[in-house]
């Protein structure tokens, strides 16, 4: 409970062997507080009898700072009441009374607030907000799903005694028992060859590739990125100065001719092999040979976004980048975000031996590894066998939800959004006619909460027709009709003709 | 398990369209492997029978490959139990053959590993491992004394349904409920008057410091650190490539005096002024006005880092500096790292309302909020009182802890090492004769499992005389004599007489 006795008395501090007279100290400590707004009118001071036991003052030191405060308009004594800041003093912002202006910043900080503002035109923050509807957001799966009895069986059962392993400093690398599983996991799934030792675990894919940029990147460094292509990562790599090189994707995945042609000797290529993002496309054979031939003549880094390499409906998977890589150029990230839930906040990092060392460098001056109870549970989810069986049981899901709302939104609105099946990932392309700004769309549909992105957005150098990212791992099936409905009666309020 | 046919299995690519021939594809890519040392010696492929039904080929195709292998030394079929790797390509590192030479890497990251092996010189990983003793290491807190019951009954209400308020990305600047519940104990603990909006959770202070450097340093730019002070902060500050200011430590804290002589154009000021970090100096209400003072005329910005302002054991607490700050110029940074544990990593900044928008872009590119559900409970753990309970709680156990140690260290060790009692924090300091070498002796300790961390470390330019950090807060009083027990023999066992 806010007691303005509570803040007041912790405040205020006396020095007893000084030379300015107690009361006088109280007066000018209590003045300086009601200036600072910090005491507004209204509030009722502490009793002079509490203020005397908690300040240690007699109570006529009390009377006469009041007097003084009083008789200059600070307080207003109330017979029977106590003793008030008065009115006047109203309830102000402490801040209010100074001009306003832009406070001085770091030149990072200022490119990093206009990147964002440029980037994410159709995306606000209030989509975060936990009572906002997530719609068509294409990253968020389907929590309805999520098999929380046993995450909190496997919970329950770490949190039986208090032990240093589960309550102090984690290791820097993380869990041991996690990264043995995700070095297990990625060694069936994606023929990944690694040790414990290389995984690092991350609070999530975003903050690899900050780290892995001010790992990798001086200012002015080119980097390849694909266009479009993500818009975290691009920001991430832009925050360290870096040049942005943008490749085209055709069918095969990135053009590394383009690359060739235009920017050998970049530092960095950035990929998203197993599932283009946001397009969809799946790297050939023939592409990931030559990209990691590249790394391989050129020593680029290559950082392999394995992103829903889990969720492929159509097809074997291709084997990862850093399987084929005999070069030791390329560094895995992963997340747990997708195939797990978003608020875990666990992601790993699989480094060739060469950046083991100064990675844990980096990642402990920066953070310290993520909460050792999440990760435990997440080690035990996959050594148990549970992780599997999800991802099977998702990927079943996520296929009939998408085949469900793709034939809804071609029934609703198949003359005004373009759309078809995807073999991986969470979200379908709404191809739209060409005349239209993508990006306006989604910023009218939001205000409708209704959430989905612009395609333009993750463009670099516009070459494609707008679109917007439709996911569809969060539409149960008996909820299509109705949220495709919503999305036709909020194209229709901003005036289109469906 | 490690099946080397899934490996196998799931990097093996056909270009069914091409015209290079399935066996030959097979052929080479299976022998790339092995040169590449992904499939090793010994190992056994999987049968032609599992080979044929998974990649879709004729047994022929198989046969022909694994002939050509054969025949070229890389396979040897043994009758009756499969086809087998060679054993002459041994267990090998695929990166064994090429020249070892350090990785090109960015500036930064080459700074950041030399400002780690200079500063933690005494200090290695090890320490932060599971199963390690913490022995007396200062920040560690009294693991075995965490009500767990109450937070796991906590937890377990927020795990019952799959919501998107729990498993979603969750709001940008942290959980609401856990922000308004900061808002509400500094108020009251500390006079500080903010609002939930100002708040934002982090993983820790030490994310706070590095996204504050980032957020407000240029490369160049002058920061007043204490000296002996913070090590991780400095790191920080000294990543973004600012020049460190070292002010000497009086009793009254930070020296602003020398900070104004030296260097009044400073863009930040780093201080702990609780329980100054490591010497345990409480900052005189004197000192705090000049330091704002200097703030506010220069528009420099100070970092209060709030250390251990929960565990003060004599006198009351002075007022944060947030709360007495006019100026704006104040950023606070709290941790739950001490009065709950530090692997929760949850960690809060509160700041100026000018800087709210700009934090909280670079917090967005850099990193998301921490887990949700952590958030949550830690939430419902201050707003249903555990918290301050806790805090009152430890406050007695680690003051009684303290005496203890102390009075063992005094009885044992008193004419190697000098210790007085400290009015605040979780650790003593440990003089020692001047002619000694502190980080030496915290390394020797450390080879023996024996923890402590040297004085030395902590200053910048040194003056003063060498001394271990002993930390009590982990030492129940029944575990006192044994641990400085150990602690004089390791000394003995290093040559030292006591």
């Amino acid at each position: 409970m806010k007691s303005p006795g509570g803040m007041l008395l912790a405040s205020i501090e006396l020095d007893r062997t000084g030379s300015v007279p107690l009361y006088r100290q109280l007066y000018l400590q209590i003045r300086q507080q009601i200036l600072a707004g910090h005491l507004h009118g209204g509030m009722r001071l502490p009793s002079t009898r509490t203020l005397c036991a908690e300040l240690g003052l007699s109570r006529i030191t009390i009377l006469n700072a009041f007097d003084q405060l009083t008789a200059e308009g600070f307080l207003e004594p109330r017979p029977g009441a106590g003793t008030f800041v008065c009115a006047e003093w109203g309830v102000r912002d402490a801040a209010a009374d100074e001009p306003r202006k832009a406070p001085r910043l770091s030149n990072l900080s200022q490119s990093v607030l206009s990147l964002r503002s440029d980037h994410f035109s159709g995306i606000s923050y209030a989509a975060w907000e936990p009572g906002c509807p997530t719609s068509f957001l294409p990253s968020h799966a389907a929590y309805d799903a999520f098999p929380l009895p046993i995450w909190k069986r496997l919970m329950s059962r770490h949190l039986r005694q208090p032990t240093k392993d589960m309550l102090s400093y984690g290791e820097l690398k993380g869990q041991r028992a996690l990264r043995e599983a995700i070095a297990e996991y990625l060694y069936d799934a994606r023929g990944i060859h690694c040790s414990a030792q290389q995984v690092v675990i991350v609070s999530g894919a975003q903050q690899a590739f900050n780290l892995l940029g001010m790992l990798l990147l001086d200012p002015q460094d080119s980097v390849w990125m694909e266009d479009p292509g993500h818009i975290a990562a691009r920001i991430a790599f832009q925050a360290q100065g870096s040049r942005i090189v943008p490749l085209r994707i055709d069918e095969e995945g990135i053009d590394v001719q383009q690359g060739l042609r235009e920017c050998p000797g970049a530092r960095l290529a950035f990929t998203t092999p197993s599932r283009q993002h946001p397009l969809g496309t799946t790297m050939s054979y023939a592409r990931r040979l030559e990209l990691i031939e590249w790394a391989g003549r050129n020593l680029g880094w290559i950082i392999e976004d394995d992103c829903d390499s889990e969720f492929r409906y159509q097809g074997r998977p291709q084997p990862a980048l850093y399987a084929m890589d005999q070069w030791s150029r390329v560094v895995y990230v992963g997340t747990f975000s997708k195939v797990l839930f978003p608020s875990l906040r666990l992601g790993y990092v699989i480094l060739p031996e060469a950046l083991v060392e100064p990675f844990c460098a980096m990642r402990a001056v920066m953070d310290r590894s993520p909460a050792t109870l999440l990760q435990a549970v997440t080690a035990d989810f996959m050594r148990e066998g549970h992780f599997l069986g999800h991802i099977r049981r998702m990927r079943a899901l996520y296929q009939a939800r998408q085949h469900c709302l793709l034939e809804t939104l071609q029934k609703r609105l198949g003359h005004f959004i373009r759309v078809q099946p995807v073999d991986a990932g969470m979200h379908l392309i709404g191809w739209m006619p060409p005349e239209l700004n993508d990006a306006a769309i989604a910023q009218g549909l939001a205000s409708q909460q209704i959430y989905t992105y612009a395609l333009s957005d993750y463009c670099i150098q516009r070459y494609l027709p707008p679109g917007l990212l439709i996911g569809f791992a969060g539409t149960p099936e008996e909820q299509a009709v109705d949220k495709v409905e919503a999305l036709a009666q909020g194209l229709i309020s901003m005036g289109y003709r469906l």
